[in-house]
């Protein structure tokens, strides 16, 4: 039997990418250049001849826009589909819509580091009143509880038991998935696959809109630790753009 | 209980809606003057305060692009999917891919009409060594027979029971359900809502673009017969648009 794949594609440029804010479940757009990066992904897809059989997305429109585009430059619009917020973006907390910069230079460079990949402490939870809150967003209704904040490893508990019951038994049986999600859900996934350490992962960056390619052998395990990426010389660079977020 | 909603929509104009081909299941793109009426589809969607909370598509790119852009509009573009073969447009066998127009002056009005209208004789079949064929299409493999042709008829045969069974319940039990497909995959659907005559259904024309609603009691009634357009002037005008076709 061929072994099954997983694609990872992080979103292409959000506009709060671009404007340099946290986003984390606020629910922001691509830019052109987003765009245009879903767009690159398909045709990676297509040249590299790993074509999907299902998609999966988070219930944000930046990672669902990435999937739509880059599916329909690769030619697979018409794969079944399936989203679930497990796969969101990390819950910035109070930091959702704050500019990075800012932040950095108010709180100082350790705190700010601290916040974005400190593995167990999350930032201060966002008010439900607050402008940027999801607590009254209808897609989450039927949650039992909406989240305030999120530290990397609450996505972990989110996501890797989800991913381990609904997306990891397709790859086992030979198929071609693609997870289209962000930045710290990917890397939630990606430490869970590689068993990156609590602090190792604090170093790893994933970039915008380059599939990541995972090949999976039947008994669930990793045949290419560390993953592929299908452009790696755009991913290097775009995994140190994203290293540097929150300098000016 | 609320009662439920089906939301029709008609992809948005095609390439070949454009330059008056006979599509079928050929897989053309929208043009932007469809895309535009997607965007304002969904923008219906949001003054109509009909908002859908799942979404079923064809497998062609013009229905789900058509619902991508409207659901994006609407706000609603993290809500669940389900694609399937069977909303997708008629067959429409040795025509695809032939102009209108010039079919009309090589055939006559008469064979012209019945090939567009006739309830159950099919156009002549698509050799499966055709340039528009489906026969060998990834996307179908899981299909019994490929159609190489189909009448009206034969969307009522594969699309109704599919409705029934999966569509119907949601609306019954109070859902809003958006079905993103064709002008004779719709039309076929309209005919078993409405009990519309085969000779009748002749003169039924679905406009692109704009939101059909039919009201669904728990019993599976239809509430409003012959449904409730979003924009009743629009629909008007594209109706008559969609009945001059083949017309130069």
């Amino acid at each position: 039997m061929t072994n099954g794949k997983l694609i990872l594609l992080r979103h292409g440029q959000s506009e709060w990418n671009a404007s340099n804010q946290f986003t984390g479940w606020v629910d922001v757009n691509l830019t052109e250049q987003g765009e245009a990066e879903a767009k690159r992904g398909g045709e990676l897809l297509v040249e590299s001849g790993v074509l999907p059989s299902v998609v999966y997305t988070s219930l944000l429109r930046r990672a669902i826009r990435t999937a739509n585009i880059a599916l329909n430059a690769a030619d697979r619009h018409w794969i079944p589909v399936i989203r679930d917020w497990r796969l969101n973006e990390r819950h910035y907390g109070a930091l959702q819509g704050l500019d990075k910069a800012e932040t950095k230079e108010k709180y100082g460079d350790e705190q700010f580091m601290e916040w974005r990949r400190s593995y167990d402490t999350p930032p201060p939870e966002l008010a439900d009143d607050a402008e940027f809150s999801q607590a009254n967003d209808v897609r989450y209704a039927d949650l039992e509880t909406v989240p305030r904040t999120e530290c990397l490893q609450d996505v972990v508990v989110r996501f890797v038991p989800y991913f381990e019951e609904e997306i990891l038994p397709r790859a086992k049986k030979g198929e071609t998935v693609l997870i289209a999600a962000h930045g710290n859900s990917l890397r939630a996934l990606v430490k869970h696959l590689d068993g990156i350490s609590d602090a190792d992962i604090a170093e790893l960056n994933i970039p915008t809109g380059i599939p990541l390619v995972y090949e999976i052998a039947s008994d669930g395990s990793v045949v290419n630790p560390g993953g592929t990426y299908l452009d790696p010389e755009a991913a290097a660079a775009g995994a140190a753009a994203v290293a540097n977020q929150g300098n000016k």
